[in-house]
């Protein structure tokens, strides 16, 4: 289990009476349906909501021909969700009235709050405050809603639920922090065939959050899949254990977050009240929840399209057969992009294939059958086939287009064939395919897209979530240190590295000397060239003060070393902070590499790996980790950054060991995320690759936390 | 006019008796209409063809009512056109009939050509020749055929011509190197409302190819934007010059190219005989051609949907109004990847949305009118109205989404306001749109999609290409050499630095020696610390060979260097070779930059530039410049790189002079552009920029041409 896993605070809110209340009671109801307050009460009747509602507005008897509450505590049966529609002003007032009654969760759709900054966050704290006083919780402010399409519970006022067909319920679960997108979204995946089982509009998340919602959808029996939309958020480890709830339940989880961009940060601030953090770390973030993310709304619902239904999870072996040989160099291009290759197709297959193909045809995947696949329907036939029966062979994305006379027929063929190979899928583009085409594919639910661009996207998204899904999550790691033992001083470069040291990364050898003879023997008993280090307590930046000499060698250098370093702590330091001189071991040259540990605001301790130099610092090319991991994964990430061919030998240069160097990066993930209370930030400033296969810490600064600063829910309990 | 312009072989066909011909001859004709041989008499009835159709087939004495010939000779008037589609081994005779009729053009329809390679390659020349033999020219083999809509020529088999609805002529010309692809985007944009001028597939272009087809469509009066699919080309400098042309003729023109990976590229060899070239090259390329790349079909024809009609081109000055915050968010972090910028609003329109919007809304750009923005048709407008009137806006993206009930009305509002902001566009994104608001505004001519992505690509893609329309191209640049004159001898670093420095390049101050008294002498007269650099003809990478001592000071020191390097010559040549001691001031550290001139297989000469060291090899940090380029663009190119920072001074290091290097590495492209006929590659490796300006060319390497290797078409005549 990784830490994120173990914290304490991360409990999620059961939303079974959000979804399926007996009793909703509307707070401000107008009586005008057509109104945002009526809305709801139309639509739940035109649902057919299976429990009661209950309109509340004291200037009504009644209302759609039912009564009419002045007060939630006159309604005379338990209240399961109040809708609080009344204005801002009058939404603390409304809290009260259902804390009274016992309400248990309340949806408040009034805007006014954290979205307009300022006093309105002021009074949005206040409203939370209340509620939780009174054991209530709270969906929004400024939520569109919610809605559960089984039992017609349809609490919201999206228009979307005026459209002419209802739209009808599915097997996917949608998060949206934005209501208008997320009713689009809605509209939009209705208008494609996919259907909804949950739907919630989270606003401005005041209370209840996204990661609440989606780990009741990861428990939901209606849910097979789940969508989130996300602008920012404020605790990036429960969102994580969230996704890994959905990926335990085996749940593909698509997420599409906006805000990358500084204008559109702007944006994302001026719109909610959450601050997205670095894009880089969600990104590493989210690679290891299991879930996958999408570049827009589309494509999060292309993504459902593919993993809903009681089809098997689309897996790798990915296989393309196209009528057009351009397309099929296209789809290869666009897949590489994603980092998919293409499966290798057995000899069997290929043989099978190039029997049957034209001569000008191409049997290797993608396979180009050329348009003469779409002129012979026996062609086609063994094409699928053979590429299907493939051992190898997973998923297979069939490319076409046009055939208004045999499009049919050829897609009979696709469902046929895809029928027969038990566990593999397949999704097909078919560019202005006629509309029996798509009647057919629809009804069978073979996944067809009129787009290549949509159809490689959505395959992309779900072989990486299943890939993600089906990655092992890292055992276990015990405790690097006792919590109650005390972590010692870690004032300069020297205590930082023998606590390091005791941990087991490796420094150089050295020895801390406090006179120059001391220095010249130690020189001597470290035999040949050393490095020179003043140490002063909390002083970084030793190069800066004139504090680090470097291969100096036999006892006049040394000793004048140690006169002109005394001189520069001198200057440096008040008397009180000097610590000494480190006398270390010359090392050889090697792979010099950065790395550091820090608090990324959404999600905890981070580890950040680089280059040494500052051309890759100017270039951005580093690679995060995000929590506690092990060799594996940092091995693993140290072979995806784009220098990785430095550890190979690069241009005739020495090979480094990679795992050694994984080893070290995981160590100190590891201690930066258990000790998170105690530590805020860890720099090794370079770590040594050396030819030989050691790992050297040459450099090491080790910063504790002040307690005053440390969130919670991020660290070790 | 750039050197690519300057060439004499690229003259482009003529193709009017391609599109227009009033005879066309359609050769090995089938008396089935369902055949491919019979589809194109019976798509050429069905179009209203307004000439006379052919056919010749000794089998037959009337098809389809027409009289059937013998062979082309037999038909009783000229014949502008011949389709061709007997088996591939009786294309030959096919083609000597047609050359004995004086048919000027002939589409070869028949497959098994240059794309099963090999001996179906050397067939393919041998057509060519025979063609070319009787001045007659070829589309193909393999092609799709041609079509022109507005005189019903279709001369083609493409089962699009069986849809229920025959495509309706347009403004928009379509040249594909793919057949299937070709005609599925043609039916795609027909189902999107974009109707064709003329399409061609040119097949495998064995004689005319896609710059022919491109160069027509730039002239002709039925095009107004042009749409092209490449599979691969082998003389790009035709592609620049006929792109230049639809630059010229204002005509935008977007490019779809497949076969970037190496999965891709192995597809492309097997669908086509073109190798494709370098990705980097051809973008490099592109961006002088006022041509922009779209990223998949869907994009190419939504790129043909802004920009065809009589609509004022789509210009900069972007602005997006949006009924939800995220999806405003979304849009501005999409359009920052393009590079593209949203416009600021003024003082005066910030402050009338601010008084018409919400508190909470934003009225920056991207403006987030909020849900409230399509409850309150007062508003919208005022935001549309407020928007379009800033004098900084050229173009408003409005993002919208449902509305059942309003939003015909809501979409009148946006028609009205576009139709009065004259020479400004408008986009649409509308999510789930009612049918109403579609039909609406398909009728109107403002662009609407459905799809978030789709949109802001589309806007992107046209706004890039009308900067590049608008960049102004270079002016004539007068030759560096005298065409005539001889370029003396180039074999060493020595003679290279000589000849770079009578044109214009700093090279160190240095004197060639051959004696160790010389060497002495000119390094005491050079003062100070000197390098040596041992010069043999023919010899790169010297250091190889430990011919290069750096800083050597005074006269016992660089005495020593002369004899060691004398010993090292002896080792690395021939005594023939030995070319003496180069002595060289050593210059002081500055910025390396490494500027490479090699000769691409598609584009000429091409022009590179690195950043020195190894680091920037291994990240692929390279910046490409195509054929010949002014000090101005070659700046803006090294304030385009990733490491343009160092220029300004990285981390407190000094500035260095980035209009001083580009004038270094443009007099380095016109030299390589202007001579490629004489010189095949040069390196300056590195290239150092001085903190005191200078810039200076530490070694240098220019490789004379090998006169059999020069292609035609890219140098200087």
């Amino acid at each position: 289990m990784t830490v994120i896993e173990q914290t304490e605070t991360a409990a999620f809110a059961d939303l079974k009476k959000l979804f399926e209340p007996r009793s909703v009671a509307v707070i401000g109801a107008s009586a005008d349906g057509k109104k945002i307050s009526g809305r709801p009460i139309r639509f739940l009747e035109r649902a057919g909501f299976t429990g009661s509602v209950h309109p509340v507005n004291p200037k009504y008897e009644t209302i759609m021909g039912l009564p009419c509450r002045p007060s939630v505590t006159a309604i005379p049966e338990p209240v399961d969700l109040a809708l609080i529609f009344v204005p801002g002003p009058a939404v603390p007032a409304a809290v009260d009235d259902c804390v009274a009654a016992g309400v248990p969760l309340a949806i408040v759709f009034s805007a006014g709050f954290g979205e307009t900054g300022g006093a309105g966050r002021a009074h949005q704290e206040e409203l939370v405050a209340r509620a939780r006083a009174g054991r209530m919780r709270l969906i929004g402010p400024n939520s569109l809603g919610a809605v559960s399409a089984r039992n017609g519970l349809v609490a919201s006022f999206a228009t979307l639920f005026d459209r002419d067909q209802l739209p009808p319920p599915g097997r996917v679960g949608l998060v949206s922090q934005s209501g208008a997108l997320g009713a689009y979204m809605y509209a939009l995946a209705q208008d494609q065939g996919v259907g909804f089982s949950r739907f919630v509009a989270t606003g401005n998340t005041a209370d209840l959050d996204l990661p609440d919602v989606i780990a009741y959808l990861a428990d939901d029996d209606e849910t097979d899949a789940i969508g989130v939309y996300l602008e920012g958020l404020t605790d990036g480890g429960r969102l994580l254990e969230a996704l890994g709830r959905a990926q335990t339940a085996g749940k593909p989880t698509a997420i599409l977050k906006v805000g990358r961009s500084e204008a559109g940060q702007r944006a994302a601030e001026s719109h909610t009240g959450a601050l997205a953090g670095s894009d880089a770390v969600f990104d590493a973030a989210l690679r290891r929840s299991g879930a996958v993310r999408v570049p827009d709304p589309q494509a999060l619902i292309d993504f459902l399209l593919l993993n809903t239904g009681d089809q098997p999870p689309m897996t790798g072996g990915l296989a393309v057969l196209s009528a057009s040989g351009g397309a099929a160099v296209w789809t290869a291009d666009r897949f590489a992009d994603f980092g998919l290759e293409l499966a290798q197709l057995t000899p069997d297959t290929e043989a099978r294939l190039a029997e049957a193909l034209p001569a000008f045809a191409s049997p290797r995947n993608p396979v180009d059958a050329t348009a003469q696949m779409l002129n012979d329907a026996s062609l086609f036939d063994t094409c699928l086939d053979a590429i299907l029966a493939d051992p190898g062979v997973g998923t297979l994305v069939v490319l076409s287009g046009l055939q208004e006379r045999d499009g049919e027929r050829y897609a009979q063929q696709i469902v046929e064939r895809a029928r027969h190979a038990a566990g593999k899928r397949v999704a097909v583009a078919w560019l202005a395919a006629p509309d029996s085409v798509t009647t057919l594919l629809g009804r069978e639910r073979i996944p067809m897209f009129g787009d290549l661009a949509r159809c490689v996207n959505a395959v992309a998204a779900s072989l990486i979530a299943d890939q993600r899904r089906r990655a092992a999550r890292p055992a276990a790691q015990a405790p690097l240190l006792d919590a109650n033992k005390e972590l010692g001083s870690l004032e300069t470069e020297h205590s930082a590295k023998q606590f390091l040291a005791h941990l087991g990364l490796e420094v150089p050898h050295g020895t801390l000397c406090d006179t120059r003879d001391e220095t010249v023997a130690a020189a001597s008993a470290l035999g040949n060239r050393v490095v020179l280090k003043g140490q002063v307590a909390g002083l970084a930046h030793k190069s800066d003060h004139g504090l680090v000499r470097v291969g100096l060698e036999g006892a006049d250098e040394v000793g004048a070393g140690f006169d002109s370093m005394r001189v520069a702590m001198g200057a440096a330091a008040t008397p009180g902070n000097v610590r000494g001189v480190l006398v270390e071991e010359l090392l050889p040259e090697g792979l010099d590499l950065v790395v550091g540990c820090v608090r990324d605001p959404a999600f905890g301790p981070v580890t950040m790996i680089g280059l040494g130099g500052t051309l890759v610092e100017l270039l951005h090319e580093v690679e995060f980790l995000v929590g506690e991991v092990d060799a594996e994964e940092a091995y693993a990430r140290l072979g995806a950054v784009r220098w990785a061919a430095l550890f190979d030998g690069f241009r005739g240069g020495p090979a480094y060991d990679r795992r050694a160097a994984a080893e070290a990066v995981a160590l100190l993930s590891r201690l930066a995320t258990q000790q998170a209370n105690r530590i805020s930030e860890i720099e090794i400033n370079p770590l040594r690759v050396l030819a030989d296969g050691r790992v050297v810490a040459l450099d090491a600064l080790v910063v504790p936390a002040s307690p005053a600063v440390v969130p919670s829910g991020h660290e070790e309990t």
